[in-house]
């Protein structure tokens, strides 16, 4: 076999992507504007439980929603019916939000006015699980029919994500999805990470999810 | 229907990289290197045909290969066992290689020693087409399985391109592929576009595109 040299190209990007990342948390920290990064595979319901937390937070806060997707706009259609400020945001050949991408988002958002805002990463469990983009609360959904076994696949996403929610528990049983080995996968990666089960579509367990994030919203601006 | 803003997170992107591939076209003709930005589909013959490029030019100019890949090492593995000067790069969750990271592949390659460096792209029709590298030759491939209305479908890779290779003839038959054909849907975006038939797996029209190659390499050096 010949020789030959291997070089991460992407090495640099990670480091100045951690300071614009910081440049954003100072920013929301002055704005008072709590901001949540939610990332998934394609189809594990994140725009569905966002429509969700968006019903159950709305008569408390202001909210804004950026919807990153690679070309389309068909999540921003569905979220900006719900009332609240959207902005849709093209990343073109790249696979994730970086935090450059979401400062310009954020500008382009506009903050002033708003209490909360979420981020509708890409559908992807690789990528994003790389780029810190500032956000307060890193949430990551998994939804049953993905199985219980993808922390081992995707540790990284498991080990940076502040909670999980388990999505589409009403397919629990079709899919021998199994809670508790899904804990000692995780258990492995992220001890204690909190866990929250919920089904977006039929609203079981959304309340919990949605009480648990206004706690976080809350002990931020006490902080 | 709600209304939300559309923001193109990409366009500054690409204006930065014009300005980086500038930088690398001045640096290429400082050290009298010629670089072929070698682009095409997964699976369209890219490693082969660099094979046999290599094999063609070998006695004649001193090579460097950069191979790009998301994440392994198998095509610089092939490449370097030709004995050429070889690099691995992986983009990790970006799909094309940009003029940035291609400096910086050249750097950790060295060139000082080189006639010709070949660049083999992520596998990609789509994201490679809009990121110029700084190189004098853009050179695509695509595969007679891959049909002849590709120009339809990704019709930035036609138009950027310098030449198209078109790979696997001799699997014509079987495919219903229609040189004719082809040839139209080409002079629909790029007219006059060179267009060079081969089988990099038989060896068919190979010399025609080593011939190409050589002439252009040798009128730049003269320019």
């Amino acid at each position: 076999m010949g020789q030959f040299d291997v070089y991460e190209t992407k090495e640099r990007i990670t480091a100045d992507n951690l300071k614009a990342a910081d440049e954003i948390r100072s920013l929301l920290k002055e704005k008072k504007v709590f901001f949540v990064n939610l990332m998934a595979s394609p189809g594990a319901g994140k725009t569905t439980t966002l429509l969700r937390t968006i019903e159950g937070l709305k008569d408390h806060y202001r909210i804004g929603v950026m919807e990153a997707d690679v070309d389309d706009i068909v999540d921003a259609e569905t979220i900006s019916k719900t009332g609240v400020k959207t902005i849709q945001l093209h990343t073109g050949c790249i696979c994730h939000m970086d935090a450059d991408m979401t400062k310009r988002g954020l500008d382009r958002l506009g903050i002033d006015d708003l209490d909360v805002v979420f981020l509708e990463n890409i559908g992807n469990l690789v990528c994003p699980a790389e780029f810190d983009v500032g956000a307060n609360l890193k949430a990551m959904i998994l939804s049953v029919p993905e199985g219980d076994d993808k922390p081992l696949k995707y540790p990284l996403m498991f080990q940076v994500s502040d909670v999980l929610l388990v999505n589409k528990t009403d397919t629990m049983q079709v899919f021998d999805f199994d809670m508790q080995r899904l804990r000692e996968n995780i258990d492995k990666l992220h001890s204690g990470m909190d866990i929250i089960p919920l089904s977006s579509k039929i609203g079981d367990g959304v309340q919990d999810w949605v009480q648990y994030l206004s706690e976080k919203i809350e002990e931020w601006r006490a902080s």
